[in-house]
């Protein structure tokens, strides 16, 4: 790792206090031997006029690529101290896609700023990243690909990639294309190296592309290329041309972003789209408390059963009943979200798909029947160890059957309405992650309550 | 998407049936048009005798790369199957860290075979890899990278890449070494095609290298090379001298394997290194029961917390009381849990680090007293128009209050314990993780009851 990192100086109260004696000389040797995103999360946060200043300071050839990691605030104070001819510098710098992700944090006048300073073409492609639905692939492609012709010799190609593969984000995986620009092989940069001279690309490329439609999920395709092991991913249109490859960086970005929002879902919060470190209290509330009531709201119905069963209770004489009721529903609503939780993420990550819904079902039946025999014979030796030895409550032996017969029923409820929800979630085409602990936990809940009542009414009446 | 995933001719029970036909043709045909996991995924799960045929009915080239895809049993009967010839061959088109991973799923029998398959210095190199601990970064690296010296022109350079890359994984970033073998810059497939035939090496590389030791965690590596965007990560041994490279796909299937380690944990499961869909009945039971056990005995202490106040709540003459306890648990305990996972999550990206801490704890304090407020109000309301107004179950405004000022009370102490108790856990080395919703429920649980009946004792007695 860097050892830098840890360097007291490259922090921004060190830079900020080079900046204050305008030590301007150490600041740019600090900067030379850093990477771009170091120095992007040193300076993050930094006021808007010393951003401006440390900015001047880096290299140039360095300066695009710290930009990119900057945060949007910083970004458009930069842009705003920029003249024109080094907001043009900048954006040139840039790939499309960047400027795309940009673009669509900035107010319109900025916006209207940086596509003034791009050429023509710049600007044609930036109007066409920026109408691709933001979940699809489209989205996030680059449109920076070598392209190459099945005519074409190796020696060709290899020029070709020395006058233009400079601006390409990729050179390592080169598309052949016909004539329409429909998409007809690939070949990479490690076969071209290998082959001679005047070997044909027709002869030499492989025609086993695999590609995506623009308009797919943008999870689906970083899937995809996971799971082939590819660097690269080129997106195809409607008839089947390439418009744009989708780098692993970008894969990978995305499916870290979309396993976030997943577990935020599980953990009953809505999706950020900031860190945590960045997002302010009132939006981290606003993330959390529509489920919070919600859940709080849906509790109703099982304060309800316990309103309605006290009475009952009450008349059987056994006082006991009323402490055993956080473990039964703690215990089914863990049990729910092991099962919940295990399919969701078996699903995001493409492992399990809807058409085994009866393989799943038949397996969490006989775990839900293990686990709940499991848990009713230990359940049963803690009441007697633990509950009437210990702490010498003495639970009746009727009523540590209810107890035990009650838990073994609701766990395997809760583990089979726990595979189930997510599945039934995906069918209906909505968010499988959302149906995980915290929603499972309030259906368990219920359906706990009315087991025990139940079984108590039946056995100790 | 290749469409011929769907083709049902190329399903197992399709192959199987050409298979008993004999149609060995259509069977290579088909193969040919497809991607190696496809292939793999598509034989997965056939009888031992069946995988041999078809392996045999693989082209040559693709052979090795679809064994690699396979799951262990087959692997299994595969080399069982094999002469020594053919052992070799297969052995031979492997990389030595695939290889390594295959050798640490098979019986010693079998393993002992495969080394005797290999020539001595594959050997060597395997033997060095299976010495490192299991989640180093040297377990996943692989040996096979281009290895350049400083004097080297960029001509010469290209020339040892036309000659030895064929072995290696990847040919698109090449290290720059000593004669110590002591690592001093690196230099990009890109940076060499665009360079003139004459330039050296040493004046085209790049001398700021990001690294990291064999011994470092394989999380971190892997991490790091996302944040700097990297294809591939140089790994040293204690003297700097390179021993090996990461590749991007090894790390990120790392994190992909990590962060469902860190899912099952948050959900009360033990961590599982197969798919949910070959894993075992009794597997899956001995993943999921010690946690569902031990959480289920703990629940003891809230039970005895209920037992012990229950006369008192009793004497109170509040019937309703009880009625709210599990909203009042549910409440703390999920906004334990968001606060828990956020941190959690945020350690795991590397978002969040230990020193973080007391800006986490001032945001969770905000966060849960503006939570707590709007709860007890929105909480308060819902007793007043919903239980009271629509379930007729006249609850007092005492008892309201009791409730609220619980509820309060329990979200900011659940949201600071749970900030709080990953950031402990990573302090003291231990996994975060563990510390997630159904472990923070449990104390929560028990402090949101103790609580509750300190309240209604003060406020109702």
């Amino acid at each position: 790792m860097d050892e830098n990192v840890n360097d007291a100086l490259f922090e921004k109260e060190g830079i900020e206090k080079l900046l204050e004696e305008k030590k301007y000389r150490e600041i740019k040797e600090l900067f030379s031997e850093e990477q771009p995103q170091d120095i992007a999360a040193a300076i993050d946060g930094m006021n808007d006029k010393d951003t401006v200043l440390v900015y001047r300071l880096l290299p140039k050839e360095m300066a695009a690529e710290v930009f990119v990691e900057m945060d949007t605030e910083q970004q458009e104070a930069l842009i705003k101290s920029f003249s024109d001819t080094e907001l043009r510098e900048v954006v040139n710098e840039l790939y499309a896609d960047d400027v795309v992700d940009i673009i669509e944090e900035m107010p319109a006048n900025v916006v209207k700023r940086i596509l003034r300073s791009t050429d023509s073409e710049t600007r044609k492609t930036i109007n066409e990243l920026l109408q691709y639905p933001e979940e699809s692939a489209g989205s996030i492609m680059t449109t920076e690909y070598v392209r190459l012709e099945a005519d074409f010799t190796v020696g060709e190609a290899l020029t070709r990639i020395r006058r233009t593969g400079v601006d390409k984000e990729t050179i390592y995986t080169c598309y052949v294309t016909d004539i329409n620009k429909k998409l007809i092989g690939f070949v990479t940069a490690k076969a071209l190296l290998l082959a001679e001279e005047d070997d044909l690309i027709g002869n030499i490329m492989e025609t086993n592309v695999i590609f995506v439609h623009a308009n797919e999920n943008r999870e689906t395709a970083s899937n995809e290329m996971l799971k082939y092991d590819i660097l690269a991913l080129p997106v195809t249109d409607s008839e089947d041309r390439i418009v744009g490859i989708i780098t692993i960086d970008d894969a990978v970005d995305v499916l870290r972003e979309e396993t976030t929002e997943d577990i935020e879902k599980m953990t009953a919060m809505l999706p950020s789209d900031k860190p945590y470190l960045k997002t302010g209290v009132w939006e981290i509330w606003k993330q959390r408390i529509p489920w919070l009531i919600l859940l709080m709201v849906s509790a109703t119905f099982t304060g309800q059963i316990i309103t309605s069963f006290e009475s009952d209770l009450a008349s059987l004489g056994v006082v006991a009943l009323t402490a055993f009721i956080p473990m039964l529903m703690g215990t089914g609503g863990n049990a729910g979200g092991q099962s919940s939780v295990t399919v969701i993420r078996g699903l995001a990550t493409g492992e399990i798909s809807i058409s085994d819904i009866l393989r799943i079902l038949w397996k969490e039946t006989r775990v839900s029947i293990l686990c709940g025999i499991t848990l009713s014979v230990v359940g049963f030796a803690k009441i007697i160890l633990i509950d009437n030895l210990i702490f010498k409550n003495a639970v009746p032996l009727e009523a540590a059957a209810v107890v035990c017969i009650s838990l073994a029923a609701t766990v395997i409820v809760a583990k089979i309405v726990g595979c189930l929800l997510p599945l039934i979630a995906k069918l209906c085409r909505l968010d499988p992650a959302v149906m995980a602990s915290p929603f499972i936990t309030t259906i368990v809940d219920a359906i706990s309550l009315l087991i025990y009542f139940k079984t108590a009414m039946m056995i100790l009446a």
